[in-house]
């Protein structure tokens, strides 16, 4: 299997050496001739030109904003695609009708580019892998055992549901991390801030542009969970307006200290299962991910050893 | 100077060792035996009681909720008094009358207990140091010195600025990292979260009653910085709603994106001056800090580079 990475930021940069570092003869393109020179000091294979593009499988990992671009230099290539967009349901319409299989690796840093990228950046990190009802199933667990073999967690969901739950756990976190910067100016709050603030804001180091189309890109899902976001704040204000407000604060943190002292959840025992569209959706859904691929028709699966709220 | 600390969980214990490792003589008191011991066992001296307590300085360094309990047993105590809590108005209150200077460590952690204890907890961290109108200036300059040894910047600054400040930069994180969590529940979320998710909820691991403490003991300086906060929400939520989402949350991020890039702000030379209550307060309010004291009239004081935000 031939694989082909497009762009070699972070992401791409990062996959092209894992699956090189798999045995994988994979090789990689970027606009940036600094950057492809880069990659190949570094060991890896490129080519210079989108021309005569063949690999079986496509790996999109360019940010959003330069999708269509590279899209419109792929238009005769009739391969597998995936992406690591972190927004799905966009991706989805703007590819409906080719062979493609949404992806995202949770590993995003606040990083960017070639030169942070790293051969281990996938081992023990999940990757959600869209399975919608135009999936092709071959395609899917073609790319779910790719993925496996860089040590990733594959989670199957469908793009809506991605897109929700990125929205509360990464997309409103960059909200929130600016939000915190602004509410923070002046040089004496500055000086004094310490890791609270330093791991609080961290986010906000990320590219506006980058932001703009992840957050920007989901909006609806973004504004439901900033909208939860905010009713759980009108909680935290409440409290400090009770007559006791040391004590109101601290029941009101309570469920959220008991909530994140079980994260990340403890996996259970591993289950070997027929491969199944709805059971790997309701794998996703229960929290868990596929831990290998048995055979074409078998694969063993991994879910929280807990009920997780 | 015989200096007592009272507290030797993760900021009292920390002391003790980095005091002992200054060359002082420093003796510690908890009123846990079992921490007693481990303080022993790392070669650490402590008192098994506070009857007899008359160290030159003492250190409290137990939480809020613990400081009545042990200002009860030093009430016939006429040395000078510090402490390391993370609000300092109610401490300046309780303490009117006595020999006290307010003082807190920018250094906590998520962590507690003395096995997270750590020699080094103090260098090149922040501790602000609380000059009110009743401080003797001679007690905070002694305090000042004893800090500065153990590799801290020294900031002046009043009780009142500085609970409005961490307000903003502390109390305000640990309501954000909750609802965070509140907001990111469910299965699938819990799965695919990752480092923004991580860092932004970190400090939902304080305990309760430590955060109870803090925020709501800072209760109308943390509605202040929360309702700025939530005002900076609400551009994000119009951002979101506006007609191009991801140009719009772009824009609205790129302020915070800017801001957040020059912190820690860089600092600018030394500049050695004349000791001055008026002059501190105003280093303070400019971001800088005591680097050295010279003698008992001239420090040696150090200022952010360029202006900040």
């Amino acid at each position: 299997m031939r694989i082909g990475v497009i762009g070699l930021g972070l992401i791409g940069g990062s996959l092209l050496r894992a699956l090189n570092a798999a045995g994988h003869e994979a090789t990689g393109y970027d606009s940036d001739r600094t950057t492809r020179l880069a990659a190949v000091a570094s060991g890896l294979r490129t080519v210079d030109t989108l021309d005569g593009w063949r690999p079986d499988v496509t790996v999109l990992a360019v940010p959003l904003p330069a999708v269509e671009a590279v899209l419109a230099r792929l238009k005769d290539y009739d391969g597998l695609i995936t992406d690591v967009v972190s927004v799905k349901q966009p991706m989805r319409e703007r590819l409906a009708g080719a062979r493609f299989v949404g992806g995202h690796p949770m590993a995003g840093k606040e990083t960017s580019g070639f030169e942070h990228s790293d051969v281990d950046l996938f081992a023990h990190r999940v990757w959600a892998l869209c399975l919608d009802e135009e999936t092709r199933l071959a395609d899917w667990l073609t790319l779910a055992g790719l993925f496996l073999e860089l040590g990733a967690r594959v989670v199957p969901t469908t793009a809506a549901e991605h897109d929700a739950a990125v929205a509360a756990i990464s997309h409103v976190p960059h909200l929130l991390a600016a939000a915190l910067v602004e509410a923070a100016a002046g040089p004496l709050p500055r000086a004094l801030a310490a890791s609270s603030f330093r791991d609080g804001t961290r986010v906000a180091l990320t590219r506006p542009e980058l932001v703009g189309a992840m957050a920007g890109g989901n909006a609806a899902a973004v504004r439901e969970a900033l909208d939860r976001t905010l009713a759980a704040l009108e909680g935290a204000r409440d409290a400090l307006d009770a007559d006791d407000p040391r004590a109101a604060v601290g029941e009101w943190f309570t469920p959220a200290w008991e909530s994140r002292r079980n994260w990340p959840p403890a996996p259970g025992p591993t289950l070997t299962m027929a491969v199944d569209r709805e059971r790997l959706l309701a794998l996703g859904r229960a929290g868990g991910w596929v831990h290998s691929i048995e055979d074409d028709r078998h694969i063993t699966v991994m879910r929280p050893a807990a009920k997780v709220p």
